[in-house]
């Protein structure tokens, strides 16, 4: 058994069953490793970002890692935009980056590079195999460390000698590690700030916002009165029917500043205090007011369902009934397809159980609360702020869960930056339901254009943000892969196109023009 | 006057005059200055690979750098897998990479990454600027250490705030870096071994490739009765009628051995010793015997082509005369379109001092020797192994040379890792014909996984190689992009469309389907 066939029987071994791939020459063992096995599916992307966003996905409604393979460091670069928001995510995920030969690297071929430098600011855990006696130790160690929750970005590079060299037999299933609980102080101290006279947040996040959390959480408001809020940008969060409700912390300062003004005592479960997305002249990072009180009842890896069922205990909740969410659907838009008409139109034909996977940036801003109370679902976020998430997203997505819809709501501008997952979702025959918002510009960026205090906002300034000339036709994209595609140019082109495609199974692209 | 309009004129005082630019939030001062000045162009970019491409073929032809504009460490990490070529071919390139303001990135907002660490692998040159009074003294620093011949990789860091606050008047326009020129013993070396009676090879890259260069190395080759080779993978080369040749050592190992076996005399211009591309398992990584004699007539930043002319007069070879190319062009393909009936075509409609831009891979590698004495152009190679270079180079190559026809070869795979280049090739109404050669698979990976000695060779394996299932219709997605496109599938359609495109002005795109 050579490096990469025991490698792979380890990483199978420890419950990873998908690879999201895009391999070269220095990974064709690997390759064939993944060929032999029955117990791996293989998942062909024509770019990296696909593979590396897809895992992301995978990772966040899976609970546990998809393997990429990436093709040197360049490989790995066109994979590292999306291995940022998968790390900033907390999603559990195993690079496998393919290296040269280790003898080979003193030539500096051409595809010679530092890939540990590249790996280590897209890493939480980052190692390099150097012989094919270490690899299934190494793989062991990889898909241990994706497993530290919430989830950890774990890169194992791969010199092609230790993929091809004779190696040990692989390693048996490991136990793997167990989530950290808070201990009685984050719990005491948190119950103090939550029953003084002040006014105070609890904020949440990542694990936090299951929905067990959510109505531990609720219990809490109840019997403390307290403002709940949840970060900006989250992994995953439980939504609509049956569920407790959560207020999303305002991207824009000026948005959370009203949500949270004047109140200075803050305790956060899975995350840390909030601050501003970029710096501003002249404002301040921090979105809670100088002085604040902080407390941290769990940190972004610890067990916050366990600790916020503790805090119930302590305030002695427990007889609080968690108010679940009653349906209640908007009415499908009408007349001009706009944030607001493909919003209601969103929400009320979203099918039970959907996984939402959101990159709808400005034109789709009102998609999440206008579906608060729509049927339940799941709600993916882009976590990192680098734009090209969504579509690789929604392919993880659709791959952990196949019974599921995945809708998947796309600015147009960011949607260039990985539109090669069409493809991918056509050749596995996903069922996602693309929704592109296409306003043809830049929008966010022309918001905050203004915000940053640039002044000058000429004609060639503002061409910059500017996706038409031409207008991008994202039917013609998606035929070009393989996906079935319309373009909706009012609300009932959208109702209609929408509700066909939440009825049926497979990958389906709406181009919704916008204004 | 801000950091961002002092730091843009020091980069236009000293010749930058394009910007490749996909901009976000932190970049909007660098934006602003940029749409105030009429004095760089600023051309808009959907995904960070394609500025970083542009750039390279920018810096190949026209000699001098251009600026990216980049967001952060993912939009560095999008432009990296080119940058990475850019280095391996030595052009000059500016990066310009947006931060957080100084005072935001302790607080570890979403978009916060090493961007150092990031940036140090694909950059010849590296510099944060700290504040807005450090800014124009930074860019002159970097568009310095561009110039070195034969051009690097600058990139510096611009947070936001060093962008914003109030800056120092811009620089004057500086003196640029001389060319080193070899010393005398590297001369009186090489003539020694060029003159003994052991066989040796004159072995050319970079900047000995000039048509002038070419020259000097005809006039040492008749003199001496060596073997002239290039580099597998080059820059860029002049070739066609009225230029010398040289030719390629092959890609393949067993190519390479077939031409150099035996020879263990090498005098390097420009250029290093010549090693196999990836290694496999028992083959050796150097392309020549041991114990070969190596000798460096010039390094590769060192004054190749003055070089060759003092090595000429050394030999006492200026009288004899450069055999210059005269024109032979193979009648058009016939029949069924393949890769010998395409670079037939390929080469006899290929208008005078056309660029072409080579990502052919497997199914375009007879372009090369089939137009060897067609009408005299410029060649433009994949310097660094990462693919999706093609389309950006073209990009940058056509805004350089605006009067000259763009001609970009592009294997089917290679050509979707930058696939939005099309868009900005409309909008600029770049001169580009695009020919796609779509085989539909990764024809490389399938060549290269026998040669590796990964035996298993099933369905399941190949499957991960394969582009059908379902095929990319690549007229499709260049019409999404505002693109004219054809497809064709005989020869005789091949030409008709390709003649078609060679006459007329503008982006062009022709699916090439091939077996």
């Amino acid at each position: 058994m050579n490096g990469a066939e025991s490698m792979l029987q380890t990483l199978v071994n420890n419950g990873v069953e998908v690879c999201f791939a895009n391999p070269g020459t220095s990974e064709m063992h690997m390759v064939a490793a993944m060929g032999k096995s029955d117990q791996i599916r293989s998942i062909l992307c024509l770019f990296e970002g696909v593979c590396s966003g897809a895992a992301d996905g995978y990772g966040r409604m899976a609970g546990k890692p998809a393997c990429t393979l990436l093709h040197l460091g360049p490989g790995l670069s066109n994979a590292s935009a999306n291995l940022h928001n998968a790390k900033k995510a907390g999603s559990p995920v195993i690079n496998l980056v393919g290296d040269h030969a280790t003898y080979h690297k003193q030539f500096n071929a051409p595809l010679t590079s530092d890939i540990l430098s590249l790996a280590r600011p897209v890493s939480d855990w980052l190692q390099v195999a150097s012989s094919a006696a270490e690899l299934p130790g190494s793989a062991a160690d990889a898909v241990y460390a994706a497993n530290a929750k919430p989830g950890q970005v774990a890169t194992l590079i791969v010199p092609a000698d230790a993929a091809w060299d004779s190696s040990i037999n692989p390693l048996a299933t490991q136990t793997l590690p167990a989530i950290p609980k808070v201990d009685n102080q984050a719990i005491t101290g948190a119950a103090r700030l939550l029953t003084n006279p002040k006014s105070t947040i609890l904020f949440l996040g990542n694990m936090a916002l299951t929905e067990r959390a959510l109505k531990f959480a609720d219990q809490i408001v109840q019997a403390t009165g307290v403002k709940l809020l949840s970060d900006t940008f989250i992994p995953r969060l439980a939504r609509g029917e049956g569920r407790c409700s959560v207020e999303r912390l305002g991207y824009f300062a000026e948005q959370a500043e009203e949500q949270v003004g004047g109140i200075n005592q803050w305790v956060m479960v899975g995350t840390k205090a909030p601050v501003a997305f970029f710096a501003y002249p002249g404002k301040s990072s921090e979105l809670y007011p100088e002085g604040s009180t902080l407390h941290t009842l769990a940190q972004m890896n610890e067990d916050a369902e366990d600790a916020l069922q503790r805090l119930v205990i302590e305030l002695d909740a427990s007889s609080f009934e968690p108010r679940k969410k009653v349906k209640n659907k908007p009415e499908p838009g009408i007349g001009e397809l706009n944030p607001v008409s493909l919003a209601n139109s969103f929400a009320h034909y979203l099918p039970r159980d959907a996984i939402v996977v959101d990159e709808g940036a400005t034109a789709g801003g009102l998609c999440g609360p206008f579906s608060e109370s729509a049927e339940r679902h799941d709600w993916l976020g882009l976590t990192g702020g680098s734009i090209g998430y969504g579509l690789p997203a929604a392919i993880g997505a659709a791959i952990a869960c196949p019974a599921r819809k995945v809708v998947c709501i796309h600015g147009d501008g960011g949607a260039m930056y990985t539109i090669q997952s069409l493809w991918t979702m056509a050749r596995e025959n996903l069922d996602i339901c693309v929704v592109i918002l296409a306003n043809r510009k830049y929008q966010i960026l022309q918001l905050e254009l203004s915000r940053v205090g640039a002044e000058s906002v000429n004609d060639k300034t503002l061409e910059m943000m500017d996706l038409g000339n031409p207008d991008l036709n994202f039917v013609e994209l998606a035929k070009g892969m393989g996906v079935s595609a319309s373009r909706a140019e009012t609300a009932e082109q959208f109702n209609e196109q929408y509700a066909a495609a939440m009825k049926k199974s497979g990958p389906q692209l709406i181009e919704a023009v916008m204004p």
